[in-house]
Formats: C-alpha cells, structure tokens, sequence
C-alpha cells in the first residue's frame, strides 16, 4: 500500500471540504494578553486574541507566574516519573488538596489534561464497573465520548440537555444495573447551561452516577470559581466533577474531584493515569495559584461579565447574529465553513483581530462560527475594533443581520 | 449500587494480594538531584532518588531552567487554548522543527505527553487507514496497546523482539491488506532492546509501515540523542518515530515524527491531539533546549555511562542478582511483591535511598524488582551508599545471590 499517497489524497478532501487547517502561529507577550505577535510569511503582526480560552487572563497572573518561577527554582523542570514511579512531587499533593477543597469532595486526581481526565475517568468507571451503562449527553465533548467507546460499555445518547429524555433512556433499565450520566456544565461551542439540578433530580430518581465536565465553567462562576455547580449549590449532589488547570487557570492540565474511594479507584486502575509522567511541579505549582487566587478573588470575574455583556450590547446594536445564551462565550454565527474562514482571514489581515473559524468536526456543517471570548483585560479600545471591523465586513458582505437593538 | 462499595471492595482485594500503591511524595531540589526532600507523616526525609526516568538530569540543567524563566517571562504561563483555537505558539513551532530534524525526519507533532502521542498517533492511523492490519509486540507499553484497542483495528501479537515470529504473523496476510507494526526500542522495565535492522528487513519485505516508540532511549542513545534508531543509522527506514520530552529531555510532553503527509494526517483527524489544549510554552521551550544542548553535549551520556557501568561492577562484585541487558536500565530482581516492597521501606527509612518496588501491572508476577536508574549526577558517595545498603539488607533476609564476580 503506498501509504503517503493516502494520507496526501485524504488531505486533499479534507482541503476540498473547506476544513483543512493552518493553525496561526503566536506569540503570547506576557502583560500584554489579548495583545500578542503572530508570525506569518517570515514576518511578524501585532494582533489582538479574541479567541483564547485562557477565558480571565490567568495565564499571565502575577501570582501565577510567580509560583511558576518559585518552583523552577526550587524544584527543576520535570516531574521525573509517573506518579508511582519517583513522580510524586509535593506540588501535586497540594494540587489534589486544593482541587478537592475547590469542589467540596474528599479528593481529586490530576491529570496531564482535562482530554485525558475524561478519557482515562470515564473510561476507567465506565469499563470496570461491571454491567455499567453510560448515558452521554448528545453534545458531549469528543475527550469523554472517546473515553466511553474505549470503555466497551453499553451506552445511551440522551437529547441535549434534555432532563425528560435521559429519564426516558434510564427508565429503560432496570434498578439493579449500574448507570452513570455523563454531561457537561457549560458547552464550549453554544455557550448553553445544562439544566443541573433537573438532570441531578432523575439521576436520583434512578440511583445513577454522576459526573459532570465543568471545564468552560472553573474558575469562571461560583463564589469561589467552583463552577456552575457550585454556584447552584450542587456540587454535594454530583457524583463526579472534571474539570481542566488549561483554560481559566491559565496553566495546563486536567483532574476529578470525587469520594476519597472514587478517586482512589481511578488512581489503582486508569492505564493513561498509572503510564504516564506527571505534570512538571511548576505547572502544578502555577495552576495552585490560580485556583488559590479565584477562590477568594471575584474581580476577574466581574470584569469579564462586564465585558461580556459589553460585546453582546454593541453586536446587538449593529444586528450582527449571535446565539443568546447564559455564559461567557459568544458564538457570532456564519454558517459556512468557506466564509467563516473568509470572515476570519480579513479581520486578521485587515485588522490585526485574531478570531478562529470553528467549522466541522469542532461544530455541525451549517452551524460554522466565530466564538468570541471576551476576557477582563480586553480593554474598550479592543471591544470598538473589533465592532467596528465586524460591521465592516458585515456590510461589505451583505451578510445577515438580525433585529438591531435600539 | 452501592458505587462507593463497589470501589472499596475493590480497592481490598488489590491490597490484600499486595499491590496497592501508596505514593512516595518527594520535593526535588533544583541543582542537588539525586537528592530530595520527602514528606512523610507530617515531618521530611532527605532522600537519594535511585528510580527517576530524568535520565541525565536535564529536568535540573540550567539551559533548561533558563530557557522556561526566559519563556514565562515573555509569554506568561498557558498555551491559551487547543493547537488550532488561539493555542499554537511559536515555541511550539520551534520545538516541531527541533524533533523533525533530530530524527531526520519532514516533520513532527507534539502532544501533551507520550502517553497520549502513543495513544493518540497508533489510533489514529490505525483507525482511519482503511483495513489496517497492527502488529504488536508482546510487551509493548500500555499507552500502545491503548491505541491500538481503541482503533478497533485488526491486531496481531507478535512474540517480544522476534523478528521471525513477526514475519510469520506478517505472511499470513495477502501483500494488498495495509500492515502497521508497532514496537519499542529500549524496552523500560527489562532494559532489553529491539533488533530494529531485523525488524525492519522484515517489515520492508511484507511493505508494512513501522513504529517505535523511542522514549527510553531520545536524548540517551547516538550521536546527537536521536536514540537506538539514530546509533544504528536507521532513522530514515522507520515509518514513525515517536518519543517522550518527559524523560531524558526532563520536562514534558510527546511526538511523533514522520513524512510531512503523514504527520498532517495525525494532525488532522486526531481527537486526542485536536481537542486538548497545547503544551505551556515555558514547557516547550524548556524542552526545546534540552534537545539542542543533548545534540551537541555527549558529556551526559558518557558520564551516565560510566555511572551504569559502576553499579553494575558493584553489584556483581557482590552476588546481587541483576537483568543482564545493552541499556542504562539495572532491574534488581526480587520476584516477590511483599519481598520487593519490604526491601524498599527498609531502603527507604534505614538508608534514605528511594527506589520504587515496580510490580505487577507494571510487570509480570513473580518478577518483582527494584529498577535502578543511574545518572550522571549520582556521585561515588551516593553509589557506595546504595550497594552497601543493599548488600546489608541481602544478608539480613537471606536473600538469593548470584555467583560472586571477582
Ligand atoms: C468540554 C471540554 N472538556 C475537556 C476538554 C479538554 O481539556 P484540556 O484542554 O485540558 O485537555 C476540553 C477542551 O479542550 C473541553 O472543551
Ligand atoms: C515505553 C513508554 N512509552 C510511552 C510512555 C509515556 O510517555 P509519557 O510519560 O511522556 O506520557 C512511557 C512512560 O511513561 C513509556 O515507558
């Protein structure tokens, strides 16, 4: 078989399809975020990030940064191992702790990611707990249904956020099998809040598990950034909370928070928790930091809500089409995957605004989009340049508008 | 179910047949490995690490150090988001373009870990290339095996590091059907190693595609560090060449490297490489110069060498029975996993020497051993230390010698 010449013809239709993608090269310039240089043809480009999920500027928090340093000195720079294996630093430990702290459950297990958290967790459950069926959440993100197809376990597709349809495919088993509902607080690509308590209330109903990805929502909502179940008072009811140290702490890695037996389980038995080299103890460092600081620090919050409300506010007053939902994320909708990428290149090249194209596989074909993401530290002067550069292409490309707001 | 009943039943039968694992919480201390701090019930131990995979110690190398101060300072700590959403950094570019020409090849890929490069790379291509047959060998790593489950592909197992046994499992498929054959280089846990050239004739004859997995060896083996495959000259005869920065190169991280077309396939249709956010660009830079320096710096290598060959002298010279093999890896067999962690508690609180019981699943019942890693850094003094030790705890509890070498 000529191998690469089938890897350069399924390139090919992936290129035909408008999905191919050239990933923009950046500099992040620390103190600067959104502000960062791109690099491009041998050259470089000032351009403003509206697109990152380093969703409150965490990643370049003075406090964050510092226990980064504080750690590299002390410490080095890798882990030295798997966890068993010598990689054990003292940071992780603190890390556990705090995380469980930060959910109200008896321990946490890191991670490397928040992608192999969930594949390693609800793969773990899902494929030792004998007889488990898995009930996923239609738009569950790609990290835990990869997780529940390497389970083997059965497994049930419920409608979006759907607390009377899940109760249909639950009531369809009987009592004595185990069964565990997996879904997602905040859906990164909609921006819509799963109905917590009403799926919580028939999980109940039914004795099953729980386990909740609160990856877009910690550090972001709650009193202490504990997420959307702990601003909902529900983090005792849940069997399971996942979340990620990569977005609005600003680091890198993943973990769940669970019973001390739960998380001990995992521990014993998840292959991609047990084979692989822990997270350098700065990074774990760093990450502590950040969750320290959010769990007593509400600012960034507010100011990202702030700015938030700011954007929807002014896209709103120029008709330009976003999906209304309840959290931080505002997807700008296009529909096509060609304009889409269009749209995003001339903001980019015109105006030095760095918004990805989110098409197929990421999003359905039709639903192709910009998904803005403003933070606290996109400052007004931001906000105007990007409206105004948006409402140029809006006009020059006779794309739709809505209803403008008076 | 009772969930948290069903774990802790579990959890019991684990214990009781002697292989629960309770970590070993270090601290390292930049510029003093082997030695760390370790925290144990509420007070700290000094120890000597005689099991860390930060082969050389580059985990604690100033040009490693300064290179993730250098980079935290420019560009704060995350990546911000997944490779293709605002998360492609230049350093990771860089670091691409490092791995490509430290193995010869077009290009490279990096992912959090090489857990997930494993998992991630040999699912991919086994999955998508349509009809793909995998040959694995028997005692390829879990992240692999992983993989190679999760592709649902066809796979065979093929006796460890015999080629004939490969080419008969390879034979019985007809020339047309597409054949992957997947094996390790220096294999962790025996320190034994691959007869690659062998392999390769015979994977050349059946046209399959090859890949190693070359964790244990990148940074430690040929001229520039490019491992087992670059000492023997047969990098460009490999399909893929996948690695860990986690190990030699002391920080974090995996890759593949390949054709370009290859590579941008992987790239393309991998869940575990799309849907992740990147690497902290502190840890790719960090990484980064490690590589580099280990191009050009043989010191490590040789003084690593040296070190091996040392404890290896000493062991001898004292009848303690030791895996024969070509690597920098000395398992000191005990066969027992009560035996094999009596004697690393007592190592541990009579000596402060810190090597890891390694049992089953990590290896085979009834080959329990204590996996000693040697590095440039453990000094005469520390050498002396764990020989003495061991020869004391040999004789106290009777424990089976080899023939005395003179
Ligand atoms: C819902 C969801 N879960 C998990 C992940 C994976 O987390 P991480 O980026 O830490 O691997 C992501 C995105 O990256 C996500 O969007
Ligand atoms: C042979 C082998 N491959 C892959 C891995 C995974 O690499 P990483 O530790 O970077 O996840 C390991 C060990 O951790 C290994 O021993």
């Amino acid at each position: 078989m000529d191998f690469d010449g089938f890897f350069a013809e399924q390139l090919q239709t992936v290129r035909d399809e408008g999905r191919y993608r050239v990933f923009t090269e950046i500099e992040r310039k620390r103190g600067a975020f959104p502000h960062a240089t791109r690099y491009v043809n041998d050259g470089t480009q000032n351009v403003t990030v509206w697109c990152s999920n380093d969703y409150l500027g965490m990643g370049q928090h003075p406090v964050v940064l510092e226990a980064m340093h504080k750690t590299l000195d002390q410490c080095g720079a890798g882990a030295g191992g798997t966890r068993n294996i010598s990689g054990t630093n003292h940071q992780h430990v603190l890390l556990e702790q705090e995380l469980a702290d930060l959910h109200g459950k008896e321990a946490a297990l890191l991670f490397t990611s928040g992608y192999v958290s969930n594949w390693a967790g609800l793969g773990t459950l899902a494929s030792k707990i004998p007889g488990c069926v898995v009930f996923s959440d239609a738009l569950n993100h790609a990290s835990m249904i990869e997780g529940i197809r390497h389970s083997r376990a059965e497994y049930k597709i419920w409608k979006h956020n759907d607390p009377e349809d899940l109760d249909r495919h639950l009531s369809a088993f009987p009592a004595g099998v185990p069964k565990l509902v997996a879904f997602e607080s905040v859906y990164s690509m909609d921006g819509d809040i799963a109905p917590i308590a009403e799926i919580l209330d028939v999980c109940e109903k039914h004795g099953a598990m729980t386990y909740i990805d609160e990856v877009h929502a910690v550090g972001l909502y709650g009193e202490r950034g504990g997420g959307i179940a702990e601003r909902e008072g529900l983090m005792d009811r849940i069997t399971v909370i996942e979340g990620t140290l990569g977005k609005a702490f600003g680091v890198m890695g993943g973990y769940i928070a669970a019973s001390a037996d739960l998380v001990d389980f995992v521990r014993t038995f998840a292959s991609g928790f047990i084979f692989s080299t822990a997270l350098p103890p700065a990074v774990a460092a760093g990450a502590c930091a950040s969750i320290k600081h959010l769990k007593v620090s509400s600012k960034e919050r507010e100011q990202q809500r702030d700015r938030v409300a700011t954007v929807r506010r002014k896209l709103d007053m120029l008709g330009i089409p976003h999906l209304p939902n309840p959290s931080h994320i505002i997807p700008v909708m296009v529909g096509d995957a060609h304009k889409c990428k269009m749209i995003s290149d001339w903001l980019m090249d015109n105006h030095g605004i760095y918004v990805q194209p989110i098409n197929y596989p990421t999003v359905p074909v039709g639903t192709e989009r910009l998904r803005l993401t403003p933070s606290p530290v996109h400052n007004d002067g931001d906000i105007d340049r990007l409206i105004n550069a948006l409402s140029d292409i809006w006009s020059q490309c006779e794309l739709a508008r809505g209803s403008v707001a008076a």
